[in-house]
C-alpha cells in the first residue's frame, strides 16, 4: 500500500496540496467546510503527518526558540516540556538559549533571532533586564515572541503567567496562620512583573494582618549565589531575625536551607520556610518544603499553544493566560 | 579615541584583517611568528573582540549545538554552563536540543543539523540509541562532532567522559566497606557505554569480595518513570531484598528514595544508596545522599575546547579525555 501523503489527500479531494497542508495546519486562510472535508479524509484514510520532513518542503524553517534565564530549575525543564509537546504536534523544532540572567547575552540573543533563523520565540526575561528596546526591535523584524512566567509588561506582547499576587498572597497567608509574626521576603529581581506581584501579595498579606512592612525583611537577592547567601544569612543572624521566610524563587529556598543548617537553625521550629518551586526533591528534603508549585508544564503549554495560534495568523491578537498556582504544605512550615 | 578592531590591528600590521582574525582564532593556517605578533599588538592596543558582532562578517554560522537526553538534570545543566563558558571565549552562540531519550527525535534532530545549521555538535546520547547511522551521516557532511558523557565509541569521534569503570568499582567498594552484602545495580539503559562500564566496575567490585553476582539484582530502567518505580519496587519487596543499592543515574537515586518511603524501609538502616548525581540537594535530602559526583563543568569545558579545536582544524585527530569523579560520603550509606 502506497503511503498517504498531502499529495493523497489533494488528489482524491481535488484541491492543492497547499491547501491540505493549510487546512491541516488549522489555517485561517482556509474556509471551515473546506478543513472539515480535509480533515475528514486525513481521518479516513488515516493519515499521519511526518513531523521532521514535512519542513523541508517549506520556505520556513519549522523552528521555534526558547529563551530563558537558566536550567538548573524544575520550573523551565517543566516547561519546556510543555513547549516541546506542543511544538512536536506542530512539526517544529525547538532551540533552547540561554541567557544566564545577563542582560548584554539576553540582547545578543534577541539580534541573532532577528536574522529569521526562526519563525518564532517563546521567552522568559532575564532578572537583570529593565530595558527591553531589544524585544520590540525582535517584534518590529515581524518574529513573534510570547512570553512566560517572566514576562514582558509591553501590550504588544502575549503572556502567560502564574497569579503571582494571589500565590504571594497565599503563601504568607500561610505563615501567618502557622504562627509566624516576623515574615521575610526573598526577592530574586527589581525588574521583574511577576517579583513585584508576588511582593505586593505578601505586603497585602501582612496589611491584612496587622502586620507591619519592614525595610530589613525585604531582601533583594540577584543573580551572584555568594552575594545571596551573605544577604540571607546576614537577616536570619540579624537581632530581628524572622521567624519566616516566603522565596520568590526555587535557589532562594535551597540557599535559606543551606543557611540554615550552618546557623543550627531548625526549619519549622525557629524559621518556616515556604517558596516558588517545581523542585522534584521538594518532598524529600530535611525537611520536606511548602512550595507554592507553578503549572510549569501547563505554562509551557499555553505558551506553545498562543504562539502557533500567531505564527498562522498574524493578525491574531496578544492573549493574557493567567493560571493557578497551587500551595503544598509539608514540614518546613509546620506549627 | 577610536575603537581598535580587526582592521585597527591589520593596517599597524600591514597585513590583511582575515589574517588577523585567524591569528586570533589560533588557525592552523597562520604561522607561529605573524601569531606572536598578532596577539602582542591586540594585547597593547587592549584590543577586545565582540563577540556577536564577529559573526556578521563571517561566512560561519558561529553557532554550535548541544544535544542531549534532557535538562531536569543537574549533570547536564552544570555541563552546558562549562560549554556556554567555552563558546562565549570564542564568539559563538550554543543552541540546545532535547531528544527527551527518544531515539527517533536524536535522529530527526541529527539531520536537521545536517543541513549545516550549526558549525559543531556537541552531543550526549539517548538511552535508547543503538544503531548510529544518523551519528556516521551527520559526520560525512563534515559537522564536527564531539561526544561528552554518553558517548559513541566509534573511533572517528572525540570523546569526554567519566571514569566510569573506576566509579562504579569506588561505589559498590564503599557499599561492601559499610557493611552491604546483596547489592542491587539500577541501569539505566542496556545500549550506553557509559552504563556498560559502571555495571562492570559494579561486578568486579562483588567478585573481588568473593560476592556473587545475580540477574535479580541487576534491574534494566528504562524512560518510563511508572515501570522504573514498578521495577525497583519489585526488587525492595523481594524476599531477597538488597541492602544496598548503587544508582547508575540520579533520577534512579530519587526513586529509590520514593519507594523507601512507600514501604517504611530506613535508609541508611534498611537499604544504603548510593548514585551517580549532580543534584544541588544531595546534602540537604532525608538523608544526606552519597554520590559519585562527576566533574560536569569540567566535562562541558572540556567538550566545547575540543570541539573548537577541530572547528580551526578539520584534520584534529580525535581525542579521548576520561575525567576522575569523586564519592562524597553522606548519611544514606552510613553504618
Amino acid at each position: 500500500m502506497e503511503p498517504v501523503n498531502l499529495k493523497t489527500l489533494a488528489k482524491q479531494l481535488n484541491i492543492s496540496v497547499s491547501t491540505v497542508s493549510k487546512a491541516l495546519r488549522d489555517s485561517y486562510e482556509i474556509g471551515a467546510e473546506t478543513k472539515a472535508r480535509v480533515v475528514a479524509l486525513a481521518k479516513e484514510l488515516n493519515y499521519h503527518p511526518n513531523p521532521y520532513a514535512s519542513s523541508l518542503r517549506q520556505q520556513k524553517s519549522k523552528t521555534i526558540a526558547v529563551v530563558i534565564p537558566e536550567i538548573a530549575n524544575n520550573f523551565f525543564s517543566l516547561a519546556i516540556n510543555g513547549i516541546e509537546e506542543i511544538a512536536q504536534e506542530k512539526g517544529y523544532h525547538v532551540l533552547i538559549y540561554l541567557t544566564h540572567e545577563d542582560y548584554q547575552k539576553e540582547v545578543a540573543i534577541a539580534r541573532h533571532l532577528a536574522s529569521g533563523r526562526v519563525d518564532g520565540v517563546l521567552m522568559s526575561l532575564s532578572s537583570e533586564t529593565a530595558n527591553q528596546d531589544h524585544l520590540h526591535e525582535l517584534h518590529a523584524k515581524k518574529i513573534s515572541i510570547v512570553f512566560f512566567d517572566r514576562v514582558s509588561e509591553s501590550t504588544e506582547f502575549s503572556n502567560v503567567t502564574t497569579d503571582d499576587y494571589e500565590s504571594g498572597l497565599k503563601a504568607t497567608n500561610h505563615l501567618i496562620q502557622q504562627g509566624c509574626k516576623n515574615i521575610a521576603y526573598l526577592s530574586v529581581s527589581r525588574h521583574l512583573s511577576i517579583d513585584k506581584k508576588r511582593k505586593e501579595g505578601y505586603l497585602a498579606a501582612l496589611s491584612k494582618h496587622g502586620i507591619a512592612a519592614t525595610e530589613e525583611n525585604i531582601v533583594f537577592c540577584g543573580n551572584n549565589n555568594e552575594e545571596n547567601h551573605e544577604k540571607i544569612k546576614q537577616l536570619l543572624t540579624s537581632e530581628n531575625r524572622p521567624d519566616g521566610i516566603f522565596a520568590s524563587i526555587e535557589k532562594l529556598a535551597i540557599a535559606t536551607y543551606n543557611i540554615c543548617n550552618e546557623l543550627n537553625l531548625r526549619i519549622p521550629q525557629d524559621v518556616k520556610v515556604v517558596g516558588f518551586s517545581n523542585l522534584e526533591t521538594a518532598h524529600i528534603l530535611n525537611p520536606p518544603l511548602t512550595v507554592i508549585r507553578q503549572p510549569a508544564y501547563a505554562i509551557g503549554r499555553e505558551a506553545a499553544t498562543i504562539l502557533f495560534k500567531t505564527l498562522n495568523n498574524k493578525n491574531y491578537r496578544d492573549e493574557r493566560v493567567v493560571l493557578n498556582a497551587d500551595l503544598v504544605e509539608r514540614t518546613s512550615t509546620a506549627k
